[in-house]
């Protein structure tokens, strides 16, 4: 079926170059789930294009309300995950350099999370 | 720049297919401004997109965040759109065929609203 | 204790006063459901005086919060209630009135909506 | 009228006794700010009676909805405050004594952190 197919296709290659992987980054909270919120995240990308899918073919509103109700779920959680990783590793790894590096960490985090909060 | 290209690479075409305006499908709230919708939506997948691109490049994670509430803002945004051309549409037209069509449709697009809030 | 004294002052009566029912005032959406809403908005006002008292006996932050996601949802349940008794009476008389007529009212319970949404 | 007048009754008293103060209560994130947050949970509380007084006087249901919204913003930004000082004071203290206790706390927090995101 089309629809499915056009999710699985390697449409997304050129956003995962193949060296990607090279590089030798820096270490966040998410790194060592990275492969996993990356998984979630082509998925959310894929439910955004069923979402244009559905306007396009006209598909009853009520019904495209629903998929952008699950979808902006899904992307919270997401963003919800990413706060656990981020209070766990670089949160955590700061106060326990210095209370001021600790300090300033949540700082920033608090911040991020009010974003999410309001948003 | 890739980032940008990578958004405009045919590869949403099959999720697009030449014939897609081809079909005389049924009118709905949103019918209108369709093409307004489609452009918002693929935008937001670009988004995603971009997202998946920052965690797999290991960007901070604070800025992932920043990113996500950002585009749950946009996605709810169509939402509200579309709740707002369901209401001015289908909702406004069952009304005038009869209370009780108004009413039924009434039920359903609060069950919608409730979704969208809560999420 | 000065803080809950001075909320239990009669303070409120200038704002209801004693003829407050004796008025024949504009009937809305809510109005059959007054007395239910009325309930539900005393529940929510006496539970955020209960965050108010866990934070003055210096209740665990984590249980305070767990309460304020709660009366949050219960404010937004309350918001979800009145847009669907607005849609349901004043959006549809209005539609049925004439197709301008419920046009404006969209726009207004959309905007409505909207803050909700992103409250 | 009965409704107004039982809030304004002496209701609130046995839930905070005249010695509420007199104990020496645990310190947790949000002590040193204690009082500031007393205070803006006594102006939600005054808001939520506000909105039932509203309600009561038949007020047109979209104002009654624009007070919902301000007054959910309201009590989300207390939540936000109380995780950034719970972050900055519980989880930051764990964090220095051990790897675990810190992990633990960012557990419970992130949990909390969650209800607040989807309420």
């Amino acid at each position: 079926m089309a629809v499915t197919t056009s999710t699985s296709q390697p449409v997304d290659a050129p956003t995962a170059p193949p060296d990607a992987h090279a590089h030798a980054g820096p270490t966040h909270g998410y790194t060592p789930a990275k492969d996993e919120y990356l998984r979630r995240l082509r998925r959310v990308e894929g439910q955004v294009r069923g979402i244009a899918r559905m306007v396009d073919q006209d598909v009853y509103c009520i019904d495209v309300l629903t998929q952008i109700a699950a979808v902006t779920k899904a992307l919270q959680a997401v963003g919800i995950g990413l706060v656990e990783d981020h209070l766990s590793h670089c949160v955590v790894d700061a106060a326990r350099q210095s209370p001021e590096a600790g300090a300033e960490k949540v700082r920033e985090a608090s911040a991020a999370i009010a974003r999410l909060v309001r948003s």
